[in-house]
């Protein structure tokens, strides 16, 4: 049985700790817990923003400091928002914090969340496994030893799952085999190191809540669109960051930047590739209900924390015709995939235990591309085009001369 | 269809890399490959050695220095084997190595593999993580970069799988679901944090096998006993390690050490628990099997590595009986569990690959363990009797009172 949805019966004042909280959805995340009149702590160590100076770029909003993003939240809303700066991967640092806050949920966005990133080198590859799995496993100790009644509400990923051949569920799947029966988790084929990092991940939390009595709600998100959400369009100021980067730019957030500029839509391959989607305002209420409804003591569950299905050449079509209605002419161009994925697949996940919930889903419309390329607009002369045509391959040595070819074809 | 076994067909000299070449089953596997005449090279940092030394343990059997090692093994053999002495987490060390050595077989045992140790603080879980899913990931860019072709001989463990109530396959399971079928990884449910090191390494494994064109092997291997293989027996300067503490020790050279010294075999829980066995000479049969018949260029293949199933129960009347026959009259008691696992489970796992390859195995007998004791009984006065009662437990704060207990009673 499916509880009631507490986000219209409101539960008391909790202390909640998001991880990864100046990120695109960390930031917006806390605020609109603050915004609720919870006790909201964030932990930071501005990974994003130093990534982004690595390699010349940056969002495409102006995003303010962390604390000028908090001290401009209290202004607007009043209320309260405590920074940590530090990094999970540092346990004393996190067990002080966690020690603090003594947190009743930790939302956890705090990880390398790039695939590209993952695989462009074995820097990055290390580092991404590192920082996500070592640092979810401090933070698993933490729980364990500070706050063993504590709901962690971790973000993980519907990339996960990979491609199969048989409908995805959520999490787990009942197998039938040589007569016999069993619930296990459903077998996980993903396609980055970054991607193996949240399975690594996932593993790593089930076992805390199976073996120590750790209770834990593993989101499997899909790919995120959108920019404003209810706290953020008070003020610019609160604005939350946009990438449109070949590493941290989602899909769809990219296609819109593209459009914006006269960039041809980068489809990477036949674009055939079909993910899970949903809008920045969904993952906001999905993570609501999450915390609103918490795991039981002991319990490992997993939501697919998506709305929508879509192929990649179909978003490149909505995008496309919302773009001609604002007068923009962008054309749809395929360029060699520099991932090793497949392009034409059998692709069908289970998304109900959140609907379930109460999740009421802001649907992909045309009309809403158009809002998202209107705000974009009022950024245009900040767009960095040399951070959109991707250099990163699976498989290096390949694909460089032909992303060229395509480039100026 | 099945290769033919090679054993019996020796291939040309090859280059062959074991890592954790110092170890109970690296120095003996090493020896191997070098009495066949191959090339073979080794790297170990000693951390086996650095650990006792900071439990106050040791091996029973007093185990040379790898040089000493190194040098007896020429006087015996006349064959030259090649120390390479740092960590695989140090990626520099480890690239020279591969460039200096180009390998073409790999067989990798470099890991932290002890499932308590992994358990007994964050530090020793974060340690096991860090050592064995790093420094994996190092070697894996490190043969892609250096020598893709090479033959990647993975130890894995069949404490991967945990205990499902289906079947346990090998590696892969074919699942039939709404009407759909897949051959997916087979789901894993693994009890420890070691466990999970090593389950987060298939998964890295299996994709750069997938998308990098490498070729692997990983064997699932059951739990090791005896002591001799036909190259230590030659010589005592060869013999390898023997581990009969909480932390390295396996069940049944724990049992096998407690009947010589007249110390209660120690059952955790019922006994019931069931898992795969074998002696170690077919882990050398095993592993030569695998590097004799080659993953293909791009095959990520799982072998189930075992010969048989036991419960601990029927394990320790084994080694009761054995060791009354000659003259030990030793108790079986049941201590309480410091893991938290099932004690009564169904058990059923397949292991046809590596038989079909050729293998023969040497099943457990009396005769086995009353040999085993004979050489134990040697080192007698060697056994540190403090190393023997867990002290570890899966879940902290319970269970030392209670073990004590036991002790005393």
């Amino acid at each position: 049985m499916w509880r009631v949805s507490f986000l219209r019966y409101p539960r008391p004042v909790m202390r909640i700790l998001v991880l990864g909280g100046d990120g695109y959805l960390g930031w917006p995340t806390a605020m609109r817990f603050s915004a609720r009149g919870h006790e909201v702590s964030i932990v930071d160590n501005f990974s994003r923003r130093r990534w982004h100076t690595q390699h010349s770029t940056d969002s495409l909003t102006p995003i303010r400091s962390l604390a000028d993003r908090i001290e401009a939240w209290k202004e607007v809303s009043g209320k309260e928002i405590h920074a940590y700066v530090g990094s999970i991967e540092d346990f004393p640092f996190l067990d002080r914090v966690i020690a603090e806050t003594l947190p009743e949920a930790i939302i956890h966005y705090g990880e390398q969340p790039s695939a590209p990133y993952s695989m462009k080198s074995r820097e990055a590859a290390v580092e991404t496994q590192y920082t996500n799995v070592i640092g979810t496993l401090n933070l698993l100790f933490a729980i364990r030893d500070r706050v063993p009644d504590c709901h962690l509400v971790k973000l993980g990923t519907m990339g996960e799952y990979g491609t199969p051949d048989i409908d995805i569920e959520e999490g787990f799947i009942e197998i039938h085999h040589k007569g016999r029966k069993d619930t296990l988790p459903f077998p996980k084929v993903p396609g980055s190191l970054y991607h193996l990092s949240k399975v690594h991940d996932s593993h790593n939390i089930h076992f805390a809540c199976r073996i120590w009595g750790l209770r834990s709600t593993d989101l499997n998100q899909g790919v995120v669109y959108g920019i404003e959400t209810e706290e953020s369009a008070q003020d610019e100021r609160l604005l939350t960051r946009f990438d449109y980067d070949e590493y941290f730019g989602t899909v769809l957030n990219r296609f819109c930047v593209q459009a914006v500029i006269g960039h041809p839509l980068t489809v990477y391959g036949e674009g055939g590739q079909t993910r899970g989607f949903l809008n920045i305002r969904d993952t906001l209420q999905c993570v609501e209900l999450a915390v609103n409804n918490p795991a039981e003591l002991g319990e490992y569950r997993v939501f697919n924390q998506f709305t929508e299905q879509f192929s990649v050449a179909e978003l490149a079509e909505v995008v496309r015709k919302a773009a001609a209605e604002t007068g923009r002419e962008v054309e749809v161009r395929n360029y060699p995939n520099p991932r090793i994925e497949a392009e034409q697949h059998y692709y069908n996940a289970a998304h109900s235990k959140l609907l379930d919930l109460g999740l009421q889903p802001h649907y992909l419309s045309e009309e809403l591309v158009r809002s998202v390329l209107g705000i974009i607009d009022r950024y245009r002369d900040r767009v960095i085009e040399r951070a959109i045509l991707p250099r990163t391959r699976w498989k290096p040595g390949e694909l460089v001369a032909e992303v060229e070819k395509a480039e100026t074809a």
